[in-house]
């Protein structure tokens, strides 16, 4: 019976005929094998360089031209996922991974999604599985109640959450409801007036959503911030840009606030920014993506104060809540603007269930019809660990985050550049040093490099950023730690994002002592500069 | 270590610290467990009603109104699992579902989901994850070419495959970019203008994707079908629809063709309808969602002629390809024009392998920016069933389906509604069974139902549609089996899909003898006509 096991091709070239794709014992076996396969990964991934060393093209080299006619055992496959798959991973559970956001798994996450796989429903509607909707509303009032969201998110209330894949999928969602809330009072023709609204720190998930609902590019407002604000949105700039926009004869539809920015984790200040949005009766939508997650601690709550005048709310699960991708948590006050512009009704959906208008049919809250039974993960985890412990995992990881800090302020070569806001930390060699490091450099005759000029945001190059972004670069052509970069206000910075599940304080003191080793080497050494 | 160790609450309400959220060794003492778990439910999965029989609001009644604060052991989950989802599932996977299409499950699919699971790589450009992205370019090449897709439509060629999550959202890409490719020709003032075409069998997608893109509600065309053409959208009337728009002002935009519609499987001709939209540089999407599956076999390829004509070509894996959900494959010949509208290019996310252009970066090429490592269950069940037995199991359902259509065919009561190109069977109680069987109903004297208004289409109801909708629920509420239904020409028919991966002959046989026991039972009572 066994579906896999493996023969020689034969000369007729006839497929070998197994007992079906299926067979519950032959799965059995597989899946204690892949369950130890995956358990030995854990055990052993600090010895792979964390970002992926291969150069374009590797895999194609060692993988044949076209898939096989006979049928390969596991252990040849798995052979070959040691080989040549997980040298070409970057490995995000490293706890030696600092870069973007986490991706933090758990073993919660991960049984839910076997079960989710393993039942494989399909659960557009409620009657096709009616336990994958029933279990996502409870979950989602669950955690919206963990995060202290109002009543007027929750199913509790006259709202709901629903889970979607991404944050991109919530926007382009919550937006297409805005758009058609909207050009249903000011008629079809004025799509091309309605302008959307974010910061420059938004993430670009806005624009691609703005892109996809049929805004038009020009009316995509991405609003300056600067460090005056920390890189918040601030309410006045809105306001004037919401101004110059209704004078232009153009129509303000929606905002996008965020709660932890890509880049340096800045907070936008929700209840003014909902107070100005509300005076034109936009759609705002909060994108807590990453940071949404340290809401289930008190001490991290009144970062969405304000979150009461929004109409939509968002955080990646998937990111910094243990829950494995994708698993996007999305709140809405209005579900009815959600299934207006997402519902269509084929008569082979129709059902008595539906059409009592007693049960939530998802396929009417997302762009798929088709939806995976992803509430079973989140439930997994919520239980697993319970509140208690998902908050102490989120405080060592903000703890961790702390003493890395630490240790950069206590390094006069290095300079914090932004407030740490949650478990991310951001810094940069400072220009100070560089400058020290490089005496000639203060001398240099190209007017251009002058010492004051290092700081040069908009020149050509800048001498600090690019002494930084060698440094990144350094640290992780070492395979040691794998930390990424973003440039806010001109300035280019080193991002070190702690969540790692297996993150523990040793490795953010040895990922310390990576950068400064890097960085003894690049400043001892004279900076060469590319002046083109 | 155990992370799970369940302790009763103390009096100081303080959470149990765990080791973290992920030990390589509970995970795999706890991934073992939920191994049985999922193999012993499908060794038992025949012993549920295959749809289940819980009322709305199930479950609400039998869980906790918020989160745990403490942790629970995976085997009170497990428990739970079993006593209160598993009630609340519609068994997809169980050999008696024939509604829908199949959603075909495999062990090499599992396990490929796991490994993805398991890694939990980010895999949004080329560098989060290189293996994640090549092994995709790999595999889309591997099964474009197992289809015999025009090379135009593979990397090898000057195209591209891209795993995306469900045939929606690779309509709303393509939709997008021929959107903006258009009105970069005609400005995009004229959003308001384009028009985009599909048959009233075409799947809701299309129009969902249209609502999306800002497609204007009034400019989406359902082309009626007839018998005539066995429900296929006919060049000649797509022609003339395409005319008419023209001369009011609009600009068709996109066509939709599908291959195995989602009522009946019913075919478009592909080469006609492409030549047609090619006269106005239409772009050609062709949805294959189910059906294109069965073009690995040689004898099932010419469905797809013609094929050569379009520019997107999408097929669902999760559907009848024995990959788990979601997995749809999109192939499309110029993906500069999806990225184009579908890039975004953040700096926190620059690097030199983007920057030199010799990768793909699949966040360009979809919706959402985070994406999962699809392509492992995609590569495992090439590699584990090789080709030679995926095409054996797609037969194996063709064969059933041919024996369920010929059992069919042996009951004078029944008549099959529509030709059967792949494994589904359309059937009904005839209107001529349904006279004999209640021969007052052709003297009935309300002159709505007399016997020749049987068939009357667009009445308020209709008899026949009437019995054998009361049919199916009959079917559905014994538990035994699960069908479902669709409406074409008027006619309410039933539909038998084969393909659940653990269905035989013997289920075939069983559920055939389940829909005559429910006929016999219905056409030997009298016929209650709801005439309101």
């Amino acid at each position: 019976m066994g579906s896999l096991k493996f023969e020689h091709p034969q000369e007729n070239n006839s497929a070998h005929m197994t007992s079906g794709p299926l067979d519950p014992e032959e799965f059995r076996r597989q899946g204690h094998m892949v369950i130890d396969f995956i358990a030995d990964y854990y055990k052993t991934i600090e010895k792979y360089p964390v970002l992926s060393q291969v150069q374009p093209g590797y895999l194609k080299k060692r993988l044949p031209e076209s898939a096989p006619y006979d049928p390969e055992p596991i252990e040849t496959i798995l052979q070959d996922v040691q080989d040549h798959i997980v040298p070409g991973l970057t490995h995000w559970q490293s706890p030696n991974h600092f870069a973007y956001f986490p991706a933090a798994f758990s073993t919660a996450a991960f049984l839910g999604e076997m079960l989710s796989t393993g039942f494989n429903v399909v659960g557009f509607n409620w009657m096709a599985s009616p336990a994958a909707t029933e279990l996502e509303t409870i979950v989602m009032d669950w955690l919206g109640d963990m995060l202290k969201l109002p009543k007027s998110f929750l199913f509790s209330g006259n709202g709901g959450g629903v889970l979607q894949g991404t944050t991109c999928e919530a926007i382009v969602c919550t937006m297409a409801a805005a758009r058609d809330q909207m050009l249903s009072q000011i008629g079809r023709e004025n799509i091309g007036k309605l302008v959307v609204y974010g910061s420059d720190q938004t993430h670009s998930a806005l624009q691609k959503a703005s892109q996809i609902v049929g805004i038009h590019p020009k009316n995509f407002r991405a609003i300056e911030t600067t460090t005056s604000t920390s890189f918040a949105l601030s309410p006045e700039v809105l306001k004037s840009t919401i101004c110059s926009d209704i004078e232009a004869g153009l129509v303000p539809l929606f905002l996008c606030a965020t709660v932890g920015t890509t880049a340096i984790t800045a907070v936008d200040p929700l209840g003014p920014l909902c107070e100005v949005a509300k005076e034109h009766d936009m759609w705002v939508h909060v994108d807590a993506a990453y940071a949404g997650s340290a809401c289930i601690c008190p001490e991290f709550q009144y970062f969405v104060d304000g979150v009461e005048g929004a109409d939509s709310f968002s955080l990646n699960a998937h990111k910094w809540f243990f829950t494995t991708l994708d698993c996007c948590c999305l709140w809405v006050k209005n579900s009815s603007a959600l299934v207006s512009s997402l519902s269509t009704n084929p008569e082979f959906l129709r059902n008595k269930a539906t059409d009592s208008k007693q049960v939530v049919d998802y396929k009417d809250w997302q762009i798929a019809l088709s939806r995976r039974f992803r509430a079973m993960k989140l439930w997994l985890v919520l239980r697993s660990y319970g509140v208690g412990n998902l908050r102490n995992f989120l405080r060592s990881h903000v703890k961790m985050a702390k003493i890395f800090e630490g240790l950069v302020g206590m390094d006069k070569r290095f300079e914090i550049v932004a407030p740490r806001h949650f478990s991310l930390v951001c810094f940069r060699v400072s220009p100070s040093a560089i400058s020290k490091a490089n005496p000639s450099l203060s001398d240099h005759d190209n007017g251009k490099l002058k010492a004051h000029n290092y700081e040069l945001l908009n020149g050509v190059k800048c001498v600090v950023n690019e002494v930084n972004s060698k440094l990144l670069e350094a640290i992780n052509g070492s395979g040691l730690v794998y930390m990424s970069h973003a440039v806010v206000g001109g300035m280019y910075v080193l991002r070190c994002a702690i969540g790692a599940s297996l993150t523990e304080e040793k490795h953010v003191a040895m990922a310390w002592k990576v950068v400064q080793e890097h960085a003894d080497a690049i400043l001892g050494t004279k900076i060469i500069v590319d002046q083109t």
